[in-house]
């Protein structure tokens, strides 16, 4: 393990210097303070833990987080009732693409004395994905999978497995046409919930035509273009990669005369609040949020003192509410599409 | 929760003689006790905790753990220090199918006593298999894994990012074509490790032929019908299933004159103590048996106590020795198979 000596070595300057640079004083250069990170990091140094504990950071964005009914809120709860009992202090930091094209993961880390993250939120194109390849500060990445690097781990539930109920249900229920429409792909759990949705259907003995699938970044998209189309072909029931697009594909039903279940159910995916309130209440998998919080502060500690854990996933569990129900004798594109269909 | 008069009004019998059936009493018919067991179970009956904690139970088939360089003994050792401490008794519990099929799962664990179960060797073809989809008490399943029952969980080290590291290394050290022999494909984790070849291969560019693969339950099948035709095929490199049959194939190579490295490579896989110790060591991919165990325990703990692990993986380690090294300029296949081949 390096020291400061180390590095005050390596740069030619005083230890005292780099104690400076190190806990932020005012008077080392921006310039100067920056070189130091950089060559802590490269030496692999890591401060002591200070009295009073770890300090942990629980990064988000992409995530409403700040009232009791927000996705967010459980995650967070879970894992600080784990953490500040063990001792640690818990920051919350919203995070941007700027703060991370500012400055890499491990120099944000090491400057601000934290020990370990949980990441909420991340995109495949966030800038610091990248660096989850190869970075020394241990992360938790919430719904993303960062491979062979043993500071990092993912945590989530198993969506396959929540796919896998939704659609085993549905089939129980008499649905031999199921549709899928989803987000834009370009989150690993969109990525994986749409291949396994395709995984369920063959499980299930389902036709998987790749058509009884569509994505876009706009619901509207996934409203005007992809709903028509999945109802011309026949399906029965459609299944939603987030509650937020089953709650507006509802509203659209409703508005264009569609009779959520008698002539269409409807599945969404997480389980937010708002799905009991939805009219009807809105069939969802569930996300244990407040065991996931909990889960990834495991995961986290478990990083910090190096058991190199990879991946730590929750059951799903499907909440059955009022927009299922047993499928029509005919799909619509039998027995008449509504007008108001785009 | 079931209590014991519940169990005895459905079966109109006292309270005395369902207390002395689940006990294991000399003095009840082993029929009787048989259907108190039954109904208990199909109550959702659980027996209380004992003064002096918790009974917990590892099964193990198909694995040697008696001696400190056996692949069980680390993951039980694991297991033990973090249950013991924690008050909880273990006992180790050989399995055989004959057990399996004499009583079912829930029955065995409510008739001994036991709060939840770690199993290690199961085959996908194990009678409790199919149980698993459906039981009560929480089991923690060493590299097996049983979708949409919240009473299971997955424990292993994350197989396709040890093939990939196994991939990924021999790419960087030039091997353009790698072969793959395999144990049989009525495990779940041969097939896990399977499909993960292809998938590496296919992640580092190279060709992805199912011809450069062969399984087969006994080594010497590997060795004699499958390890000609993939050296002929010009491979340079060969990964396999598991230490066991790497070794196979080393002593068999040596044998007929094939040199390993200079003219083959080898990677095998599970890093047992052997692997050190043959002739030229063997690289493989690490699983972390003492930790492997310690998370089985965690995983079980948390089951028990309601929260809901579907998956636990630890990160796999490629552990470089000498059996692999450089491309050679040439494969066997161009610069002449050894006489000895079959």
């Amino acid at each position: 393990m390096a020291t400061m000596d180390d590095i005050a070595k390596r740069l030619g300057i005083s230890k005292g210097t780099v104690s400076k640079a190190l806990s932020g004083a005012t008077d080392v250069s921006e310039s100067m303070r920056r070189q130091v990170l950089e060559t802590a990091v490269e030496l692999g140094y890591s401060r002591p833990v200070r009295q009073g504990g770890r300090r942990l950071c629980i990064f988000i964005e992409n995530m409403a987080y700040q009232a009791p009914e927000d996705f967010g809120w459980d995650i967070i709860m879970g894992f600080r009732k784990m953490a500040e009992p063990a001792g640690a202090g818990v920051d919350i930091v919203p995070l941007t693409p700027q703060i991370q094209k500012q400055i890499p993961y491990d120099q944000y880390m090491l400057s601000g004395g934290y020990s370990g993250a949980l990441f909420l939120g991340m995109t495949l194109s966030d800038p610091w994905m990248r660096e989850f390849r190869s970075c020394k500060t241990p992360a938790v990445l919430y719904d993303n999978h960062v491979r062979a690097n043993p500071y990092t781990a993912y945590l989530g539930i198993d969506n396959e497995e929540g796919m896998e109920l939704a659609v085993t249900r549905l089939r129980e229920l008499g649905h031999r046409k199921i549709g899928y429409l989803s987000g834009a792909l370009g989150s690993f759990i969109h990525q994986v919930r749409y291949r396994s949705f395709f995984r369920s259907l063959r499980q299930c003995g389902l036709s998987d035509d790749p058509g009884l699938a569509g994505n876009s970044y706009y619901s509207s998209e996934c409203l005007e273009r992809h709903l028509p189309r999945l109802l011309k072909q026949g399906v029965t029931a459609i299944i939603c990669s987030h509650d937020l697009l089953a709650h507006a594909v509802l509203i659209h039903c409703m508005e264009i005369g569609i009779r959520v279940p008698e002539q269409l159910s409807i599945i969404g995916f997480d389980d937010i609040p708002l799905c009991s309130y939805t009219a009807p209440p809105l069939a969802s998998i569930r996300q244990n949020r407040p065991q996931l919080g909990r889960s990834a502060y495991y995961a986290l500690a478990s990083l910090m003192d190096g058991i190199p854990i990879s991946t730590l996933l929750l059951h799903a569990e499907l909440v059955e509410r009022a927009s299922i129900g047993p499928a029509p004798d005919a799909p619509l594109s039998e027995t008449g599409l509504p007008a108001g269909l785009a």
